[in-house]
């Protein structure tokens, strides 16, 4: 099943999709369930008792009436992993361990849905704005002490996500911090699937494209460190909790081609590293993030509020 | 105004202290005011509200009869600053930008309130669970763009914060991650401490004892960035929320004293850094953090459960 959180009439509710354009919202049938995915999440045979109420001949919606919003509402962690792909490793130079995924935290502020934009820097704050297509992983029961065989129960379902990454900032100190905090910077979605739908994330394959042009493709199993460890290594001291995100990292630029003038200047890049290939977010661009067999994550890129110290 | 959050016969609710002892319920009183500190602090007026709300003759309990938990719900970010403090950029060796704040996060789950137990790891896990006391910084407003002249009108108030860390995860790789998130490591409490009854923060002393032993002792205006000036800086960025959480660093360990067999016996530490006068916390250990002018956050530390692999 795949779940979308939409807003329509200024009200947010639940939904569940049809096929990848009409959904049947959990406010137009007849039910007690509520409106809210963690919540659903938290109920035995939550996912069971949403996919019942939707199901008959309800009334029908279509997504491009609405607009798509982060279907979590401020789980108590978003975890990340920085440097998960050989190929992006690489391209940077930096490194980091075999042993031991590499973690850091986003905050919920730090992300949008799939049908708002993302905001860019003032260039007077930082030019060097970068996507990240990931996969994501939602947690969908608490846990602790889970092992690498059990830990894909522990899965609630899978999404796109988009890591924004403000690179100025990322290197003002050793720890990512602010760079990987920026308001609005990134964004998950367009729906939650289940893992019965979604089967075996190594299976799958990750794309990026800004205005249209593919700047990062790769098989998910090209992690370092696949889903299953990660939620195991995370639960040795955390409790995983119903709604936590896990954002699995990302890949390596693809070498640009030969017409791509863009793509090949790397004069216009601001940040540490300079890769063929990689190009800003600049406000007016469309990024998207597939995941195969899930679907598309797009957003458009807007500029923030421009910098005015008060 | 100090304010504390409360449990008593399984319902948490919100008090005001009368002194270091009593306080007085909000549930006590007639009000229409919630009872959730952000809540309230969103609210216009929101703590004058609260002020007047429990003033007059109302009933007064006492400390002792309750269970002080964390006062903020799960904000937003529960940002945090490593090696703000030259004492302790000096003991571990590691360095810092002198630039710029060095700033992670953890999330809602690795702190618990002054009437809690902190958990420490089970020793098959890890052992190297480290106390740091420090100023808390809770946000009253929200901004962006803060100047460091405007920061401290944004700040809603200043508690005392034990940033327990769990080494030997803090160095599985570059980022802090998991190292600095376990399970109710931390605390912070007992209760917030509005500005017109702090004053400035750098003209107070942070002190951390285990076992009526003083570890830590340091003023706060030998922090390398002010709580001013980390405000301003995460403002470029983000936009600061109320409720949001800056724990502000830790200073160094005190020299032990000549009979103090524990601080000087550097064979029983576990981490990366061998340092006279460190203590690692464990089980039935009493931790305090006073902050001078504030008060006293005591937490008992426990075993946290046993690592069963399922």
């Amino acid at each position: 099943v795949k779940i979308v959180v939409f807003e329509a009439q200024g009200e947010e509710g639940l939904g569940v999709m049809l096929d990848d354009l009409r959904f049947v919202a959990l406010r137009d049938v007849d039910s007690d369930l509520p409106e809210n995915l963690i919540q659903i999440l938290e109920l035995e045979n939550g996912l069971d008792r949403l996919r019942d109420a939707v199901g008959g001949q309800p009334p029908v919606r279509k997504l491009s009436d609405v607009v798509l919003k982060p279907f979590l509402r401020r789980p108590n962690a978003m975890w990340a992993l920085a440097l998960n792909f050989k190929t992006h490793i690489k391209e940077t130079g930096l490194t980091t361990s075999l042993q031991f995924p590499h973690i850091f935290l986003r905050t919920s502020a730090s992300y949008v849905g799939a049908g708002e934009a993302i905001l860019a820097p003032d260039p007077a704050v930082a030019r060097a704005f970068d996507y990240e297509g990931e996969l994501a992983v939602v947690i969908g029961k608490t846990g602790r002490y889970i092992s690498v065989a059990e830990a894909l129960n522990y899965v609630a379902g899978y999404s796109c996500l988009n890591e924004g990454s403000v690179r100025e900032y990322q290197i003002h100190n050793r720890q990512f911090g602010l760079g990987k905090n920026f308001e609005a910077s990134g964004s998950y979605g367009p729906w939650l699937m289940t893992p019965d739908e979604f089967g075996d994330p190594a299976a799958h394959t990750v794309t990026t494209r800004v205005n249209g042009i593919t700047r990062q493709k790769a098989p998910l199993d090209d992690m370092l460190f696949s889903v299953a460890q990660v939620v195991s290594y995370l639960s040795q001291g955390y409790q995983l909790r119903v709604g936590d995100l896990i954002a699995m990292g990302t890949p390596g630029a693809l070498l640009p081609a030969e017409d791509d003038v863009l793509g090949r200047d790397m004069s216009q890049q601001y940040g540490p590293f300079k890769i063929p290939g990689l190009v800003h977010m600049r406000p007016s661009d469309v990024v998207e993030v597939e995941i195969s067999g899930l679907g598309v994550l797009k957003n458009l890129v807007e500029a923030s509020s421009a910098k005015q110290i008060a």
